[in-house]
């Protein structure tokens, strides 16, 4: 136990940074038309990928997300000694179906649509903490099982309000090791439920802003840094809306994100042609947008040093029936090339 | 990063193994009515413990089982460096709204019934890799809001066959230290998923045996001990059924469970007087015998060192009714007075 690691309440700093060695983004149509779509490994054009439901669908994501991202960092699933992984499918099924044949020792996670930063973190202290060598961090969503799950049958055509976002399609996984060559987790910050009291399934961004806000703020604190430390911040699913929330509110604690700061839900789609309203969401906003674009671009040394918030609705139809809230949750991974 | 810390594929041996300093269970009715019912903290007679649903209620047993836990170990909730938690209800509601309030850095976890173990193995690595000075490790299942989601209306009153087992009602929350007195948590085997096939939810036990059986048989290998090493191994929740598959899975290996081998399904319980067919099941199962009962038997060193292997099944009912079977999975720590 070295209690040195742990700087202020929320952040620890990793003293052997993991390496990102690859990822893979494996994503459905309409994002394979958006504007991110010559980043991803796969596009699937068929919504049932062969496969006789939506959610046998989602598993087949997830599984050609870690093959590929396995294969692309030249290892086979058995050099793998975690895979942290989860989905929004009740029980995470998506994930359980999905990674099933893989064999590997499995961390089930469940973060919501944060998830892709909540498996990163921990995979981070798995490895730098000398309990792996090489850990996988996985992540899926699918917009018809997300549809039919938590608001409407798809065949209803329900109408999707402006504050309404689009769940996306697809998995991304990420390989993380304590060797080899790649952009490093140097940081995590890990958040707290927050909850405001938004009760309207349809404006998630909303529910999870506070919460966005909260993790950045105790980043920012914990380690001393200010948004102008990063290339670039990025937030999970917010939309149009939260990324304004989480805009006002940092203003109010005196840190300007008017310049290098982005949501993987504005990114991920064209909210003017792409009819997705306020902008994407789903566990795979965050995934595809990092594992496919980002990663890309500190490949490239486009990027140096980003912090990736993703943030999660703990949102549930019978919580939601009953009357409650949706508590949000957000976690931010600092990556460097540094 | 030292990689000496991994001893063969599954397992970590823990180089400044966290303590546990304090438990809380938190039990339902029929819970308190069993053999263990003197080793519980509260026992709640009323199903819906005062609020609108069984949902909510399952929250107030995990936020109670929390508190309870942390006021034993003589700290507050801002001591709490992570909370690793979950439960069964769709999107972990139960621990989202249960730790709504606690305002402790979350790391969600799913493990179904595994996730007793499955918390504690993540919480264990946080404080032994210095990442945090205190961990809670928590999780929670309620009889009414599980049969609700997993099988039937409880109106309905559908017949029970004899494999069928107990979800069991409450919660169990475990405080790890970096310092301060208690058992030892040494070493953890973490489970890969394995599906045999099993398609009925009314058998859970058969559907996680051979995961529980591959988890104590890479256990054993990698860490080189022999059942006789412990004074107690305890499965989670596979009752009549599954404990007798995991014996003779065992006993073909070269390993003999009959001395010191139960199941927690079948020590929460008395299944000849409480109508609970095979045994108790449920994320509370194991965190009620633990947490209550295993836990104290420790503290009063009637047992120097067991390896709580608690089992999941990770099921979900549309995967069943799309005619998938059920993925199990099982998490083994060892915890020590050494």
């Amino acid at each position: 136990m070295s209690s040195t690691k742990k700087k202020g309440k929320q952040t620890v700093f990793f003293s052997s940074p993991p390496s990102i060695i690859g990822t893979a983004a494996v994503a459905g149509a309409k994002e394979g038309e958006g504007p991110l779509g010559a980043y991803f490994d796969t596009i699937v054009k068929d919504s049932m990928w062969g496969e006789e439901s939506w959610e046998k669908a989602e598993s087949k994501f997830m599984e050609q997300a870690v093959r590929t991202a396995l294969s692309k960092s030249k290892i086979t699933p058995s050099d793998v000694d975690y895979i942290c992984a989860g989905d929004l499918l009740n029980q995470c099924s998506g994930t359980n179906y999905g990674i099933r044949s893989l064999e590997i020792p499995f961390l089930g996670m469940y973060g919501a649509c944060s998830t892709m930063a909540l498996s990163l973190s921990v995979a981070a202290m798995c490895v730098d903490g000398g309990y792996a060598d090489v850990c996988a961090a996985a992540c899926s969503s699918h917009f018809c099982s997300a549809e039919k799950q938590f608001r409407f049958p798809l065949e209803y055509g329900g109408q999707r309000p402006p504050s309404a976002q689009w769940t996306a399609t697809g998995s991304g996984c990420a390989i993380l090791s304590a060797a080899g060559e790649g952009p490093k987790i140097d940081c995590i910050t890990t958040g707290k439920i927050i909850d405001k009291g938004i009760t309207d399934a349809n404006n998630m961004g909303a529910a999870m802003a506070p919460a966005a806000a909260d993790t950045l703020l105790a980043h920012f604190q914990d380690t001393g840094r200010t948004p102008s430390d990063y290339d670039l911040i990025v937030t999970g699913d917010l939309g149009k809306i939260g990324k304004s929330i989480v805009v006002d509110m940092l203003k109010e604690e005196g840190f300007d994100l008017s310049e290098n700061y982005n949501d993987c839900g504005l990114l991920l789609f064209d909210c003017d042609t792409q009819d997705v309203h306020s902008g994407g969401s789903g566990c795979a906003c965050a995934a595809l947008v990092f594992c496919g674009y980002l990663y890309r671009l500190m490949q490239e040394k486009q990027l140096n040093r980003i912090l990736l918030a993703a943030t999660g609705a703990l949102m549930s139809t019978t919580a939601v029936q009953q009357g409650e809230s949706i508590p949000g949750i957000s976690h931010a991974v600092s990556i460097t090339l540094k």
